[in-house]
């Protein structure tokens, strides 16, 4: 018998179905529309099939505290037709069998440390640079939420005095999400994100700015392993930027074997663009031996 | 039978004894030396007692990789004397014992959630604020290190420009600790930090530093308790003014029960002084039951 596993996000939903070793046997990718739309769509697509359980990666903020009333839902998101919706409730209603929920970003980290090349890691941060900021966060195979789940796309940063753009961020004025995602660019260049040429000075100052996050990063949660997706991380000359600087930054202040090694240790993901999707289905496994 | 623990600090080390209640039956302090003779004395004092084991909360940078033929070393210290010195395995070899080690600040949040009024809290993060800047992070009971330990006393901060001080740090311009500790505050008005007014600017500057820096811990790690030590936060009118400073700072980007009841979020130690020795003995405790 096989697995569920669902990567909701803004824009589409990819659904699937695998195995305990990992592998898609099927996927289907649909739009995003309003919730009674698209979770019509979701469970339509799994009911046909026979599945043991479910996992969920899903856009947030969520509710991911289970002491909680609203354990499950979608809560304070700009996407407004989803505030406050209970997408776990739904789903476990519908479908009547386990469903395990967390974040698309934190089930990318659970999938490169469950099915990629970073099996076994002992502590995974997993970051990707978009359209927006986010990351999650593997310990021991374990997801990290704390109080919420990582936020951490909007840490701010030191805004480059000679760069003018003053980021998209309504919540911040110098986080690294409003000034290095894919918008910033963008908006700093007045060009299409595959438009801007690599020589684009845009480049040097994100590169500074996800360097920066980069180190504080290392300094407050010490990851054995970093891995960057995300569409912005795509021109891999970005990868050679962001290293040199976040050495340049911490300035020796921490010797270690990883940084000394640094291009094993800030990473592109091993799962390419099926992370997310392969952790969903990790947590799918995860949902059958866990309560 | 009993239990031993050492704060192992760069000015005095604190030996103790204590039982699985977190009573400490006995106490003492010594000046921290040259390693030959400061350990002959430290080993002399737990000798003649009869304990199981042995907890040390000790200054860093430490090696605490069990995999890494340093592990239990004082690293890239500093304190010169100390550099590459082997202090678990000169206790375990003098005593016989079972010794567990991890860093001062870790052990400080350990005993928090062990014996302190946090008991039990799910994610618990110390920081202290005195003549340097360092924290630990405890999730579901365990102190969590990653590739090193945390390090984040050094993480960077947006200079107020209206700040003419230049921050101490060698490593780092702008650095929480180097513009933030103790020292910076000395730096800064010229006084003795016993004799700086509670009216001096200088609090302004160093409480929205501190303030940056949790929103950044706050959306990195999402912690459910931040409990704040160390001398400089015994002006607890600082308490005030980082508290309102983080909630400007985060700007209603995230919202959770903890950070609006903010008072009992951002927390002075519930132990007082003895977060750092009872966090030892709360490792030595554990030393029995782990390998």
């Amino acid at each position: 018998m096989n697995y569920g596993a669902i990567e909701a996000g803004g824009t589409k939903f990819v659904l699937a179905i695998g195995n305990k070793e990992g592998e898609i046997l099927e996927r289907k990718s649909i739009q995003t529309r309003d919730p009674k739309e698209t979770m019509d769509e979701v469970i339509s697509f799994f009911k046909e099939k026979d599945i043991r359980t479910l996992g969920l990666g899903c856009f947030g903020p969520l509710e991911l505290n289970k002491g909680k009333e609203k354990y499950g839902y979608i809560t304070s998101t700009p996407k407004e037709k989803w505030v406050n919706f209970d997408i776990l409730g739904t789903l476990q209603k519908a479908l009547n069998i386990p469903v395990s929920i967390s974040t698309d970003v934190s089930c990318a980290a659970l999938g490169e440390v469950t099915f990629g090349e970073f099996k076994n890691e002992p502590t995974l941060l997993y970051i990707t640079i978009g359209t927006g900021i986010g990351g999650g966060y593997v310990i021991d195979g374990k997801i990290h939420n704390g109080m919420l789940h990582p936020e951490l796309g909007h840490i701010l940063v030191t805004k480059n005095p000679q760069d003018t753009y003053k980021g998209f961020c309504r919540f911040h004025e110098n986080c690294l999400e409003g000034l290095a995602a894919g918008p910033a660019n963008e908006g700093r260049t007045g060009l299409k994100g595959n438009e801007i040429p690599d020589s684009h000075e845009s480049f040097e100052f994100i590169a500074k700015y996800i360097a920066e996050a980069l180190m504080n990063y290392i300094l407050v949660l010490s990851p054995t392993k970093i891995v960057l997706g995300g569409g912005v991380m795509d021109r891999s000359f970005i990868f050679l930027k962001i290293r040199e600087n976040v050495l340049k930054l911490l300035n020796g202040y921490i010797l270690t074997d990883e940084l000394q090694d640094i291009e094993h240790y800030i990473v592109s993901p091993s799962l390419m663009n099926n992370s997310g999707i392969k952790g969903a289905l990790a947590l799918a496994l995860k949902a059958e031996t866990e309560d």
